[in-house]
């Protein structure tokens, strides 16, 4: 059976995670259910975290990822399906980054009440309430179809596109994931942040302990690490933060 | 195989989850475990968030409950069935809630050494010498007698009852979780916190950022939340906060 | 089939571990996966942490451990296998524990690419590109010696001995768990922390609410907590604190 992953804002604290876990392994019990992570709670870096996270993962994987502040409202909810895998969510921008990277096979508003928990959801946790028991449904072999009507794929949310190079993600190290791709990286560049060059090298070893070390992270961008630190503590910045790369001067 | 539910506040740091886990695939391997929070230590929080999940899992449901302070000390360790699934737990309160709510079928002390980890159980971790093999044994075919004494529900520890209306849960996103059940509020009434009237809608998304809304959240009873922020972090409240509602006055 | 835990410093906020399980599913959809713990940071912590959840899994089982600030350098990737389960893990002290308590069957260098996620791993990311990999290998029944190329057990790095009685590890709770062994403890000692006496005796609640006491924990070591409190934020001290041992002076 299909692997289902849970990407959500509800922290470890509260029961809302393991409620959705109770949903869905009433509805299929035989799914197995992989947290992605629970604690981010702004769409753009979740948007990022859940892409990040997509490759690794089986053609038959059904994601749901909630983060929802506008829940209760009338953004859709929907099911989202590419090649490598299925994303139930909030359309909120939440599958922006899949949608940037993938081609659309199909897409569907989850408006069927026959495969949500009960038919009249509460306006609080549709995590609960629509999305896991749509993702569990699909798990055990509704279609897409069934699920709700179909939507024209260029009808889902879009993050506002953001110029230049910049942080467009910062981990639990405080690494600087930057979105220059490893493609628009080599050895004729230098990267700076806040107007200091930032000395590159193949692994965080390669710097003295506590310096700076710009590299080609696991994401496949560029990163700015401090090697056994926090380049976010130790620069002070935060996601959005401009980078500039520039030609190295030969002297 | 039935599945098993953990509640503790053993928190994420260490290893004691994760032994729970072993001790428990070593006796019964095809159960399928699922955390509901590992954060909480107050007893009568953890009371709430075991009732709120419980009605989200399967009636062959195997709940573990360990919220310990008094371990090692003689409280007893119980097992207390329901027809919507059985509790393992200390005798301290974390069940009270479920009693109050549920007619209990059954209930034992666990003082079988059979069914324990060992003999001799440690005097700080009966939630993996104790608690945790019960649970395992039960999910694996034992019942509940062979698990230990019968006792009367009636002897089972309650916690004291508050009277009024007050903030009786905070989740992590700062939202108060009042004891004001869905069926106690109306269209007659408005809710004070703090002697501010708290303007009551749908869903979050219905008042501005950063404004505050009363609405029936997904436990069953009403909230007030702040749209995108905390209510609790805002108001500056904690648990216990008293409440009150009042009639409604038509201008 | 056969269990597998993950022991990382990947925290909780990332889909780093959410990763792991998706290339470990993909590679041996079966296996049960258990977290340890992906909260320490520190690889003598991190090191203890897995010795005290060691012995509660099956024999069976494979543990993945990556604490690893070594990440990308030449530091090998190893397997290292016990009669009690075999450990995934860089080779730069995270084994010394078990090493320290069992003994060696096999080990072997994780240098054959057929068992990698890639031919070309990440610089930043082995757990994903290697260790994990290598572990779900494992589990669906590669050999170790398929793993890659056997190396003397003896070269396996070591952690640093201190020498003396101190505090070893501080848990969620503020328990300070020393290394003093169960065995080198009776009644006829006592225990200084800071010049201090303090009181054993064989449970927490054994003393008031606030006080100090000293007993045998379920790691197996003398520990100091605070009944209902922090030891480590009462006295003030954290990891490598030194702890007397003295006779009991009879009056």
């Amino acid at each position: 059976m299909a692997v289902l992953t849970l990407l959500t804002d509800f922290g470890e604290q509260d029961v809302y995670v393991g409620v959705l876990k109770g949903v869905i392994a009433q509805i299929a019990p035989a799914v197995a259910v992989i947290d992605l992570t629970h604690g981010i709670t702004d769409i753009p870096a979740a948007s990022f975290a859940l892409a990040s996270a997509f490759p690794y993962f089986g053609l038959d994987t059904i994601h749901v990822a909630v983060v929802d502040p506008g829940v209760g409202s009338d953004r859709r909810a929907v099911a989202v399906q590419f090649r490598q895998g299925t994303v139930i969510a909030p359309d909120n921008g939440l599958v922006d980054r899949l949608l940037a990277e993938y081609p659309v096979l199909a897409a569907v508003h989850l408006d069927n009440p026959v495969y949500w928990l009960t038919a009249s959801p509460s306006a609080t946790f549709h995590g609960r309430d629509i999305f896991a028991p749509a993702a569990a449904h699909l798990a055990k072999g509704a279609t897409l179809k069934e699920l709700g009507t179909a939507i024209d794929p260029s009808s889902l949310v879009r993050l506002a596109e953001r110029p230049g190079w910049y942080v467009q993600y910062i981990d639990r190290f405080g690494n600087l994931i930057s979105n220059i791709p490893a493609g628009c990286w080599g050895d004729h560049q230098m990267i700076l942040l806040k107007g200091q060059v930032i000395p590159s090298a193949s692994h965080y070893g390669a710097v003295p302990v506590g310096a700076a070390i710009a590299l080609i992270g696991s994401h496949g961008y560029l990163e700015i690490a401090i090697n056994q630190g926090s380049a976010a503590r130790y620069f002070d910045v935060g996601v959005g933060e401009p980078l500039t790369l520039h030609p190295l001067i030969s002297s």
